[in-house]
């Protein structure tokens, strides 16, 4: 049975007032960011700051990305509040041992929670990636499709992107002030779709966008959705490619028009000289 | 006394193979991520992910930023270890009420450690910002002496910078996969100069730079050093400007070569209009 949501909804941008260069005053929009506090059966979890565009979605991801829910029937509502800024998660059962799971703290390059990290690492050896492709011609709809989408990005700037594709058909496409929140979004998001499959939408046969750099965090936290290709506009860290390697994920990085650079496992792509890229 | 640093280094890049559009390998700089565990008196605090050129300065700026100690002298010594990706810190007295201070979890937008982000609003209201000012000029010619910088950014992408001028005169500039040890690390290093006086380095002359957005984090953090104008290539959040206003710190976004928005008390830059900004 799916969790209760509510709908809030709050403006993405706002437009100020600055002063150009030349002194001049100029109108320009910037994006918003909100403090939302989550809580989970009135206790206090953490504070997430967001653009504050599907707000039930990302405390959904987040605590599916933190493992602290194994599926989004465990809980009964979530009730997000912009005056109070709080987003109070209502569970069926309750969550076990939630202080205890939710103390180790690290802090990632990524923006966002982090405290996951460590634990996920050591987690890396019971993911396994389906045989997920991406034809060439399929990955430049795939950038065309970004390049089209009405975003905040291009009316305010200071967002990241983040898209879940099925081939070249974008599902989603979530923005927010931190990367994370956007995957965390599309995470719940999965959860919701197909529901009564464990584990929501399948990603085997997705693929993940973001317009931010593939760090390590990045790459585990599409792994844990089960999406084995990823495609970034922007470059990859060391451990970020250490980890898609391990996992048999490709990486594709630096992807905008009809440019991109595959960093790993690029079978997936139908790229020759898979053992060149490490893949 | 001063705290007794290591120096650790390790490569900040690494080339790799990747293949490009046509199928071809080429080589690429990708940028390091390291894990960097950090131990208080042997207690774990937190693991950072960082690109590692100045580990010793980050731990110390991470430690003064969550404000778990107030002064570098608190400390005896950092010593970090690459191969255990270990940084122990130990204190002369000892950290009072370590777990408690470290509980509350924010997750910001920014990059990196966010668990201070509840307290730092609510002690806005006792920063004081100093009358620092910095002439259109002197903005240029800081512009310039960024885009002058040699950086692992132009050989490897994908990391963040940012420095720490007087005036135009460019003290410190560092760089990291995430934006917050970037910061942190500057003010890291401002604690060891100066380190006589209270708080080290001053910040009220100072203009802090960083590539990355400048969210209510960012701004928080630049004011709590006592640097009153930021300056970023990218733009600025809703919060990380009311904070900027509140403070009437001067947030200038967009600047690039000669051009830029200024947000907040343009009248740091000697500009016009400053009602018009909400400076």
């Amino acid at each position: 049975m799916l969790p209760q949501l509510t709908r809030a909804s709050a403006p993405l941008t706002e437009r100020v007032t600055a002063l150009d260069e030349h002194g001049q005053a100029v109108e320009v929009s910037i994006p918003a960011e909100r403090a939302l506090t989550v809580y989970v059966d009135k206790r206090e979890l953490v504070t997430l700051m967001t653009l504050g565009a599907h707000p039930e979605w990302l405390v959904l991801g987040y605590l599916r990305n933190q493992r602290l829910v194994a599926s989004a029937d465990e809980l009964a509502s979530i009730t997000v509040d912009w005056d109070s800024g709080a987003a109070a998660v209502r569970t069926r059962q309750g969550i076990a041992d939630l202080a205890a799971r939710t103390r180790q703290r690290t802090v990632t390059t990524g923006c966002g929670p982090g405290s996951v990290f460590g634990d996920l690492m050591a987690e890396l050896d019971d993911i396994r990636l389906g045989a997920g492709r991406l034809g060439q011609d399929q990955l430049y709809g795939l950038l065309n499709a970004i390049r089209l989408q009405e975003s905040t990005y291009k009316s305010a700037g200071s967002v990241h992107g983040c898209a879940l594709f099925e081939r070249e058909r974008m599902l989603i496409f979530v923005e927010d002030v931190g990367r994370h929140n956007a995957i965390d979004t599309i995470a719940g998001w999965m959860w919701l779709e197909h529901s009564g499959a464990p584990g929501g939408l399948r990603g085997d046969d997705k693929v993940f966008y973001t317009t931010g750099r593939l760090t390590s965090e990045m790459v585990i936290k599409a792994a844990q959705m089960g999406v084995p290709i990823v495609v970034s506009r922007s470059g990859i860290t060391q451990m970020g490619l250490q980890v898609a390697r391990q996992l048999g994920l490709c990486a594709v990085g630096r992807a905008v028009n009809r440019r991109f650079l595959c960093f790993s496992a690029p079978e997936r792509l139908g790229l020759s000289g898979a053992a060149d890229a490490g893949g």
